[in-house]
């Protein structure tokens, strides 16, 4: 019986691996990803960005009361520390933004409440010539918003920091 | 010349690898830190705090007027992840501060301006039987203040949050 069982498991694992390794092949056949991308420029949250290191907090006055931190990948960090600019492609920035709350247990201090939006900046001159080398990625509940919200982008920090090559968040030290 | 030049390199490594050593050994017989330690905790900024991940960011409200981010370490954010009180012997967090400074580039934006503090809590419940098991440490400019400050930091985690291991931020989710 324990015998029976066993090979009967490997039985089951063999056919989840080829599942899984299939699964991979088609994945890759496509070029696709399951994660959900945003309209324009097909930017996606970019895996393990939770554990990115700081570029620095900010916050956002009323109607959206939010308490901000971007973070940025490796290549994005140390274009940042080397003070060079443009960023280099496969640079990230992302912007993890939430609703400010009243500390409950300190009355001077505000904490993030629920999570509002995740925003993300893809460095890629080729991909996207024609917004400063930048693909934009605007996430709700890690779905992205409207074409009409994506088309706002570019334009924003295109007015406003041009010069530093669109990007307005600085390093914090 | 190119055999000599190798074995006078190889001899100059064997030395600087045996000072090195020496260096380590009376560092570690002296048991101190060429880095400031905070009275009462000896507690000392930890290196490479700066590349932690995040915790959370903050605000606080005047007098201060400061935006803040809390990173820890390895240690620190699994404890977080998993929820697991109390944290570990060796979770470190380190709170960076800066004073609140509004954007020039964008209206409704507030930035972190010139850093004020840096402070520390180091978990390790042989050393700091006393004060929950925390080591604390507040640092302006690399240097730690003075002793009266240091005194109020565990009766204010003590009253306050207790029950989360006297730790008051939350993770970010």
């Amino acid at each position: 019986m324990a015998s029976e069982s066993r090979t009967r498991r490997r039985g089951a694992l063999l056919l989840a691996g080829t599942a899984a390794c299939l699964g991979l092949a088609a994945f890759r056949a496509a070029g696709t990803d399951a994660r959900p991308a945003s309209p324009i420029y097909g930017v996606t949250v970019p895996e393990g960005y939770r554990d990115w290191r700081l570029i620095a907090p900010a916050l956002e006055d009323a109607p959206l009361n939010e308490v901000r931190a971007v973070l940025g990948n490796d290549l994005a960090v140390k274009a940042y520390r080397d003070g060079a600019l443009p960023f280099p492609d496969g640079a990230i920035l992302v912007k993890l933004a939430w609703t400010q709350m009243r500390s409950s247990e300190f009355e001077t201090a505000t904490v993030p409440g629920p999570a509002t939006t995740v925003q993300v900046m893809v460095k890629d001159a080729k991909r996207y010539p024609a917004t400063g080398g930048w693909g934009f990625g605007r996430f709700i509940d890690g779905k992205p918003v409207d074409e009409a919200q994506h088309q706002t982008c570019f334009a924003c920090h295109e007015a406003r920091v041009k010069e530093r090559d669109f990007v307005f968040t600085r390093y914090a030290r």
